[in-house]
C-alpha cells in the first residue's frame, strides 16, 4: 500500500466532482482526500487526489480517471518533486489565562491565530498533511472544539512538466 | 443570488462524498467548492461546500444535504460570524533578476515562496476566496505556469455554535 497524489486537469464543470467520486466509491477505491478550484483559465479546473493502494490498484485509478468525461490530464506528484500544502482551521478551548501560551505553540509550526474569543480561539496552520497531524498530536490535552481540513493542493517542482492545454 | 458557506458533519466514510457531489450535479445545484477532512474524532469528517443560488434554492439544498446517508449536520457559515479560508499554490515564471520583486509581492499578502527553481517559483497564499482572487489579479502580467486552490475550509467564531455529536 502506497499513498499517492495525483493530479488533473479537467473542463471547470460541476460535474466532473461527482464523477470522480463517484468511480471512487463504485470500485471502492480509497479517497483520502480530493480537492478542486478553477485554474488562472477559468475554463478549466484542477483537481488534486490523495488516495493509496497498491501498485495495480493505482494504476488502474489512473486509467479510469483519465477516460473520465471532462478529465484532460492527469499526472503522479511525487513526494520527492512536488509540493503537497493542505490548510486546516482548529478551534481550541483557551481560558484568557492560556492564550499567550496557545499563540507560542500556534508559532513554532508557523500558524496563526485568526479568531479570539472569550474561551475560544481558531488557529490556522498549513503544511503537509504529517506537519498537520503533528500539529493537532500537540494539542493533545487542549480541548478542539472543532477541526476542518481542506485536504491536500498540490504542484510539481520547477517547471519542466507543466500541463499546457490546446 | 447569494453565495452561501454550509458546513456539514458527517459519518467518515469515502461514499458521503460522492453522495453529495451526485446530488448536486443530478438536480443542477451550483458547486462552487467542497472541500472535506477528518475532524478530531476520526470516526467523523467536517465537509465545507460553498454553492450560490437564491433564498428558495438555498433552503432545498440544506434540506437535501440534510438527508443524505451520513450526513449528521448541516449549517451556515455566513460571513460576519465565521472564517472561511483557501489556501492556493500557484507556479510563476520569474527569471532570477525578477525573484526579489516576486517575493516582496509575495510578502505583501503574507504568501511564502515554497519552491524556487532557475525559472519559476511557488508561491503559497492563504486567505478568503477575494484576497486570494485579488492576489492572483496582482500577478497579470506575469506568466501563471500552474494554480491549485483547495477551495473554501470554514468554522463558525466563537465557541457557541459547537456541534456536538451523541
Amino acid at each position: 500500500m502506497q499513498k499517492v497524489v495525483l493530479q488533473l486537469l479537467a473542463d471547470n464543470n460541476s460535474g466532473v466532482l461527482s464523477r470522480i467520486s463517484g468511480l471512487f466509491s463504485r470500485r471502492g477505491y480509497n479517497i483520502e482526500s480530493i480537492t478542486a478550484g478553477v485554474t488562472a483559465d477559468p475554463k478549466y479546473s484542477r483537481i488534486t487526489i490523495v488516495t493509496c493502494g497498491d501498485e495495480e490498484i493505482i494504476e488502474q485509478i489512473e486509467k479510469q480517471v483519465a477516460k473520465l468525461e471532462d478529465v484532460r490530464d492527469i499526472k503522479k506528484l511525487p513526494a520527492e518533486s512536488s509540493v503537497h500544502r493542505e490548510l486546516c482551521l482548529i478551534k481550541v478551548r483557551t481560558a484568557p489565562e492560556d492564550r499567550e501560551n496557545m499563540v507560542s505553540l500556534a508559532g513554532i509550526f508557523r500558524g496563526s491565530i485568526i479568531d479570539v474569543a472569550p474561551d475560544s480561539v481558531i488557529i490556522e496552520i498549513t503544511g503537509n498533511q504529517s506537519k498537520i497531524d503533528a500539529f493537532i498530536g500537540l494539542l493533545d490535552g487542549h480541548e478542539i472544539l472543532e477541526l476542518a481540513r481542506t485536504g491536500i493542493a498540490g504542484l510539481s517542482r520547477g517547471s519542466e512538466n507543466v500541463t499546457y492545454l490546446p
